[in-house]
């Protein structure tokens, strides 16, 4: 945690410094980019990214699996941290089971949810990303 | 200084206790939002953001600023820092006389820079975004 919180303010002090500052990805490439599961079946794909106006952090990318689960066009909100690019597949791969998707918060086309405190709780205790 | 850190590290660390967490924003509600200078002039729109792939900051909005100066279609990329969204006015405000534009670090359509340490030295660096 302390790790963390170190880079954390590493990140965003100095971000001249990083490597990672050659590790930048467009907003327009990550929408549509393929989303795996660990077992490296494709399980959809990035919608769009919901963003903190004023942290300029990435909070959720937002999945799309039209059709899965015979639900339609369904959307499932997944922490970015529970994200790991893969150069190789040039993806995203996320550390859940596609049978485990079915229990993931999701909603509809149309229907987004608030994205509260309440909500975030949900989603990230779902995903097991603990701060 | 320490504030910026501390809360840096706050944002990461505990997002679901902030009330900002009802104050994201889509990353496609994002792209296309107009940006003003802070007299009020419409200077352009956001085309696409710059992310950190492990980080998931986003470090750079990209404007395009089309035919602007005479130049066809460009891109201007500014810090997110010094971007600040404005409610009223539906879109962001960069803290940065119009005129002064023609001397921005700005790439014509397919001819993106590297974006490494040394870019980015010169983008913060115009934009005044000391971390």
């Amino acid at each position: 945690m302390n790790q963390m919180t170190q880079d954390t303010a590493a990140d965003r002090s100095r971000p001249l410094e990083r490597d990672e500052t050659t590790n930048l990805i467009s907003s327009d490439k990550v929408d549509g980019t393929t989303v795996y599961a660990t077992d490296g079946e494709k399980i959809g794909h990035v919608d769009h990214l919901m963003i903190g106006k004023r942290s300029g952090r990435v909070e959720y990318a937002v999945m799309s699996f039209g059709g899965f689960l015979g639900l339609g066009e369904s959307y499932h909100p997944i922490p970015w941290d529970a994200l790991d690019y893969d150069e190789d597949k040039d993806g995203y791969v996320v550390a859940i089971d596609k049978s485990k998707l079915e229990d993931a918060p999701y909603y509809m086309k149309g229907a987004a949810p608030p994205f509260d405190a309440q909500y975030g709780s949900q989603v990230f205790g779902y995903y097991g990303v603990i701060y």
